[in-house]
């Protein structure tokens, strides 16, 4: 073997990169006459030393032998220090320490917009490379953000930003990057899919899920952001970019919450075939971005309803390729820090992985998508009931499938579902307006989409 | 926005190309000053115009405007013109014209080993990255193709030689290049799938099902490769490779073929919480390498219980990240086509898709994996059968679970079946020896490993 074979090759190293670069470039013949110097390791900075922060120096302590974590910033650092690593790391309260100028990656952990993004751009201006975790700043900060790591000729890597260790940002934008994606789907929050499949399989509420959650440590204290969907938002408007090449902001995504679901969601679900899940979806059709994230029946057929726990799945669809699932742990320490540290080699030995393709597009969004509806109503129980509901329906043009009704309840706070025809879903919202003045509704009117 | 963002920035042009592999080579500062040229097109000539080949022309007509296709080499090229390419491609029967000083790539889709292998030298040598579908051609003669490339700073693609339309080859070789995974286990032949979930499904016979896929173009006439498990050893092969960076010659893999399964033993594995699929396995455990490709019993709550029909799936499990899914479209021209796309795309933007791990290590394979065993026996049967066959296993130490026997089969010709505890599969093949010659045995004895 040569000696070229034998070294792994960074970008560092002017033969191999330019090795790498010079594919195509047949012109840049004196490139070959160039001796590759010695490699010399990638020096990486830990800015937040938590769950994802230590485990990504575990990874590099026993890992890839041309990364070397070299510094460990953190509030109140010396609560952070372990015996684990090496002596001569540089721990440190202060950020300016990440900026030295033997770092080559700044690593950014602290999550949140602010100060991650000031952050961020000044480790970028200073000329390092940036991996981030933080799906927050990518989802509303993005562009200006690359923008910025394109005009200092470095990388701004986001892999871990969405489905912690399962591949899919580098999948929709790397692996499938030869097919015309026109929808990605998926369970994008590990949090609501555990209360979900907790509520499924024991019949429990919501509440008591919820705390079950919490008490696990799978759930904030405040489970706003999770529940709500926002988390699961800012996950979509990442993989709208790098899958459909659109702009798309996290607030331009309808959210619904989960809060509202009961078991006996899931009892009617399952006798329709279906269970139900929180389902992050955006197609490209016509020009027009269909967005949003909400709870929705899924059959049990499908790769969606198979999703338990904390695990998170993503489908793209594809003009040529069809549909591709990737899926896997979604959250965790570890898992996250495998994508940091697969972007960290990325950059290491000059990959791209940033954001390659044309810039992408503005598109107009909305979250009016047509699908059969579920609709629970819960009611104090009196004769006409049916007759009113069913008639507020019709004059908003909605056809109804089936009304279905299981026994077991009480008369005064009596809940039954009708299921609905295909339907624009501002259609269904229009007639929910009219039907929640209804004075038999004894709890809020719960609808969901049917996806298929 | 500057300049540098505007535009799609290839290898070709110094500036961008330098761009990205400098990212931490901050002595070769005098590249920031040279201005990027005009970005001009990679030019593709597509070798093999079949189902793939005529796909990949498809998506390439209508899509990345940097990648064009300049050049058709088929046998009897006449035959294969197109009306919906451009005038000017250069359809040709000689391979000689791939070599032509416009072309950038050379795609090789000719399948087999000869002329394959000495076509893709031969481009490689003339200075052209290469991409290719040829699973063969890689596990047979990757390492010696991919160090021809690296010397000649050139890039070997060969996303498209598993998994068709899946992005596994770069989902475990750069997306979980974090991870240290030691074991990848799948569905690699979707012909053997649509085959087993048929009898799972119909009720049919083993040689109904090949018919079928037969008659639906699934299955070749000599389906051989396929049941066999020589395909899917071959894919295995490259799996191995990337994801658990082991050189493993596909002659290494033990097979073991479908072709003696029948409906009955889909009816058992139901009893046992199970279904059968071809499972094609690696796991690297101290030093040494498990791998097999065979027929085996998998728990119906089990991703690979849920492959339909001609679908593939890979799960790979690594150390920090646990088990990462991937599944998609396994064959077909527009599937695979997308792959071909994607790496020619990798390698027209810089990116590295070929090897940029440490030189793969050399282990000793074996095939002798411990599991619980399933054992279908079929029997003329008569009083003592029961006693001398656990007499058998008892004397090479395997311990019976249960024996099952369904009742509606004739006496001559009776099926019954052992589950047998965990232990090497090397002991059960030891019985299986004296088992054989047992008088009462009328059809060969079926063994079927259990993988949890």
């Amino acid at each position: 073997m040569s000696e070229i074979s034998d070294k792994p090759r960074f970008p560092g190293q002017a033969g191999a990169s330019i090795a790498s670069a010079e594919g195509l470039a047949r012109a840049v013949v004196h490139t070959a006459s160039v001796p590759p110097p010695e490699p010399r390791p990638v020096n990486v900075a830990l800015v937040g030393f938590g769950t994802v922060g230590s485990s990504v120096a575990r990874i590099l302590s026993g890992g890839p032998s041309h990364l070397r974590l070299t510094h460990v910033v953190n509030r109140r650092v010396e609560r952070k220090r372990v015996d684990w690593l090496p002596g001569n790391i540089c721990w440190s309260e202060d950020f300016e320490d990440a900026l030295s100028d033997s770092v080559d990656i700044v690593v950014e952990l602290v999550g949140g917009l602010e100060p991650a993004r000031e952050w961020v751009r000044r480790a970028l201006s200073a000329g390092k490379s940036v991996v981030t975790a933080n799906k927050q700043l990518i989802a509303h900060h993005g562009p200006e953000l690359l923008e910025l790591a394109r005009r200092q000729k470095r990388q701004l890597a986001f892999g871990a930003s969405v489905a912690g260790g399962v591949p899919v940002v580098s999948g929709l934008q790397e692996g499938l990057a030869g097919d015309r994606l026109f929808r990605v789907c998926g369970i994008l929050n590990g949090t609501c899919n555990y209360i979900l499949s907790k509520i499924e399989e024991g019949g429990g509420s919501f509440a008591d899920a919820l705390r079950e959650a919490q008490q696990l440590g799978y759930a904030e204290s405040d489970p706003t952001d999770d529940v709500e969907g926002y988390d699961a938002r800012a996950k979509l408007a990442i993989l709208i970019r790098v899958g459909l090449n659109c702009e798309v902001a996290p607030g331009e995504i309808a959210c619904r919450s989960i809060a509202s679901l009961e078991a006996v969601d899931f009892h009617y679900a399952r006798d329709l075939g279906c269970t139900i899940r929180q389902i992050s979806c955006a197609e490209l059709k016509e020009g027009q971005m269909f967005a949003s994230v909400q709870p929705a029946l899924v059959p049990l057929d499908s790769p969606l309803a198979r999703v338990q726990g904390r695990q998170n799945l993503v489908m793209a669809t594809g003009e040529f390729g069809g549909e591709t699932v990737f899926s896997g742990h979604g959250a965790g320490g570890h898992p996250t820090a495998v994508a940091v540290v697969s972007d960290l080699i990325a950059i290491a030995e000059g990959r791209m992985n940033g954001w390659h393709s044309p810039a992408a597009q503005r598109v107009a969004v909305t979250s009016d998508f047509s699908a059969p509806h579920h609709i629970r109503f819960t009611v104090s129980d009196r004769p006409g009931i049916i007759s009113s509901v069913s008639g507020i329906l019709a004059r908003h043009g909605i056809s109804i499938e089936a009304v279905l009704q299981k026994p077991g309840y009480t008369r005064s706070r009596l809940p039954f579902v009708m299921t609905l025809e295909e339907c624009p879903n501002s259609l269904v919202e229009q007639a929910l307006v009219e039907l929640r003045d209804l004075d038999f509704m004894v709890e809020p009117i719960l609808s969901l989409p049917l996806l298929r």
